[in-house]
């Protein structure tokens, strides 16, 4: 169901790399809400996945963009002020990775140059991005940019590795910045804590199966989908929530105010056995 | 702007008393929304207040009942069960009265009995409205429940006096229930923690002026006002946060968020001298 | 090992009832470090449990008390004063009981005159004790009052029933009273949010073994220990920790900072088949 | 007055500066408790401050060590080991500097090679710190590392700029860290956030005279200062302390805690106008 949630709006959307992306859902539902999107990715994204599909469903135009070059950054704003012919309403920023985590390197003995380039592309990305669209004054008063977190930023989830550091130091960039964004041109900046959700990204994660199992019988409503987010991400960029910034806002049926439930606890006792 | 966000969805809004109410900015904008509500109040709020006046214009019926007294909840639920020919789809919870605060009783010099009765009205409530919505299997699958809260239930207002600790159990309770509720019939519990509001019961608390101005300026976004909460709770009503439950949301501008500002240390330290 | 870190200070301990009790430990370890105390609790617990041998072996007096009457804790606090001649240094609060919980009555379908039994228990006796304690000055400069807590108020734990919600507002009086009371005479208020243990209070909770071993394998250090809190607590009685206020603790071995680990998740995927 | 808590305990303490120094107060009185201390700071701090002239006060060698530098930790970590005959049962790590900060570039304007050294300085230096330690079995069953932090990890303090999101990464490490140190060896990492503090780092940032009034007037207890901060840290690297880690802990009077008190708002009132 639709309801021009975001009927003439105008938003970019970082991170769609094929259908099981939640930014590829966050792409479509932005524009059955009425909104006109343009995607962005990396060259490399571009070229794996199947975005272009996508930009065809949706209308859309792909501009290639690394998240960690200010310059591409820069270019990319550009061309959406031009494209849309006006200011940005949303950005949603779904960008990480672990050079660590891709080369099975634990934390313990982690690559700094590794851990590095997590920082860099993983958090200080967001930075960056929110640097170019203030300085270039590209968002609407009451924009919404939006990144995907997730709740390892606030309580250890072991092999999630140097991701865990990368998103707490997003969610405090989505404060930082939000608290000078909002100030000067009422632009809000929050961040969206998902369930583990079975992206190709996530995939690759080792025992994610496990981890995504465990937490959707331990969440009363369950793992929130890739789906079930996009929903949540239209809200935030509808004009509802306008006065919601640098918040950390968990879409998890419930997991993240849970500790245990005699089901899993059961079953845990018979498996520890 | 309306969107049809809620159509087809019934609701029980507790707590209306005048405009300057929350819960009647939340009755309009679920009406202009599409929903079919029922209005409900103590019997001496309705007659001091002027919710009549709001049931006409949303179309509504008007079922006075303590939200104290289980009886009366079951009785205002089944009416509503039998108004709406159907299950609930949302409940607000806008309920709350410490009579220490009333009586200007100090925290540290608490009347025992009058705590109780925070707790009852500010907190319990909440629980027995849960309970017998839950009992007679009352809301629909997905429906959400919210109730009111504030930011004192983490960091001391001093002066709120025993309402901090009836909002820190409110919050408990809807985590509480939430977990039960979700796990059986997939209903979503949340509280949202709305920014200083300018309500009758607001204005009624001594320094509310002072304390809205400062939160005002501390808020990169100013405080969130009343119609602002209406926004924001519809979008909690709707079929778009279906995962999102047993959280407390921050709705207020940024504020839970901030420490400080170069501004408001300037004029701090101006007012010190 | 002792280090005198007590030495001359005069404390109150509520709460023991036999050698496996948090407040049996806190009050051995004070009276090991020099302190001179007065141990407490209902005419029951004495009657049940074995308090005046605990009071034998650390010179200390029994005055019975219940603490959810100001005036039995009015008279304790006299006889206090008058039998250390002088000021209380510190005071532990290990109390609580939920009626519901002991008569299995699932918190869905609670009895609400048992619902508020458990907090004037659970949480009001902790504001009644420290008003009393306010009221007469009978706190030294820098005093230091602790009461215990379980991360259930943070976090739900189905089964923990309405002492979740007690806890919450325990913590929050801790925070509120700590305000008025820091200010007014530099005295501390903190609770300490202990691991699930193995008290006589605990063991009559259905499933705590099962819970208690989860617990132990998820946190990094392995749950803490009647004992372990014990020696932690004597920490916040010190002279050392003069500064914290307000706060709740986690004594835990780690566990509140955990989301999972991979022994538990393939412990309970097996377990799950 | 000394307990003997450290008594036979051998530490590292980091960034001791000059006798404002936080880490030189907890050198100064974890020696006064029995321990025998190491002290590193990197080569320019040394040559700008006095800590040989601590050294001798506190019967300790000094070892330069750039805490950016794997193999200059490795080194230090070698010479710790064979200076001590044995294992390291605590560290202090008191680390930080943003070059942002320093040349006074504001946030939305950041140059992110300052980022990058802000993070490897401020954050990674303590992941590589532990990592050092953990690789050569550095440290005792159940040692202590502290790393110190500040409140602006969790809300914003407009000015301190990217140091916010450098605390947030160290507290992320702290956690992500203790986890795998706690489980291997039972070694405790934590992190103290202490209030604002008048070192000489602290006085060279803009304003903080007026950050420190207005946090000193809102805390209940006043402000912590540097000597309270080494009484704090000395529990922590005790065995009292053993089941507390991935914390991070408020020393700051009760500040983290409140959010607002009638005084403060009275003079911001006025001030205001």
């Amino acid at each position: 169901m639709a309801y021009n949630l975001l009927k003439g709006k105008r938003g970019i959307i970082f991170g769609a790399l094929n259908e099981l992306s939640i930014a590829w859902k966050v792409a479509e539902r932005a524009v059955e809400e009425g909104a006109e999107i343009l995607l962005t990715n990396t060259p490399v994204s571009i070229r794996l996945g199947s975005i272009n599909h996508l930009a065809e469903r949706c209308g859309a135009i792909v501009v290639p963009a690394d998240a960690t070059s200010v310059e591409e950054l820069e270019v990319l704003v550009d061309k959406a002020l031009e494209y849309f012919g006006g200011k940005i309403d949303f950005v949603l920023h779904s960008v990480g990775m672990s050079p660590n985590v891709r080369k099975n390197i634990p934390y313990e003995v982690s690559n700094y140059a590794n851990m590095m380039k997590t920082m860099d592309i993983s958090a200080i990305s967001f930075h960056k991005l929110l640097q170019v669209l203030y300085t270039k004054n590209a968002m609407a008063e009451y924009g919404s940019v939006v990144a995907l977190s997730y709740l390892a930023a606030q309580r250890t989830v072991e092999g999630y590795n140097d991701m865990a550091d990368a998103k707490a130091m997003l969610e405090s960039i989505a404060r930082s910045f939000g608290a000078i964004y909002g100030r000067k041109h009422k632009v809000r900046v929050n961040t969206v804590s998902q369930s583990p959700t079975m992206t190709t990204a996530g995939q690759g994660i080792a025992g994610l199966d496990k981890l995504f199992a465990m937490a959707d019988d331990l969440s009363p409503l369950g793992n929130a989908s890739a789906d079930d987010c996009a929903d949540y991400i239209v809200t935030l960029f509808s004009d509802l929530t306008r006065k919601v910034t640098m918040q950390n806002l968990y879409h998890d049926g419930g997991y993240s105010q849970m500790a245990i439930t005699p089901s899993v606890l059961e079953a845990y006792g018979k498996g520890r056995e």
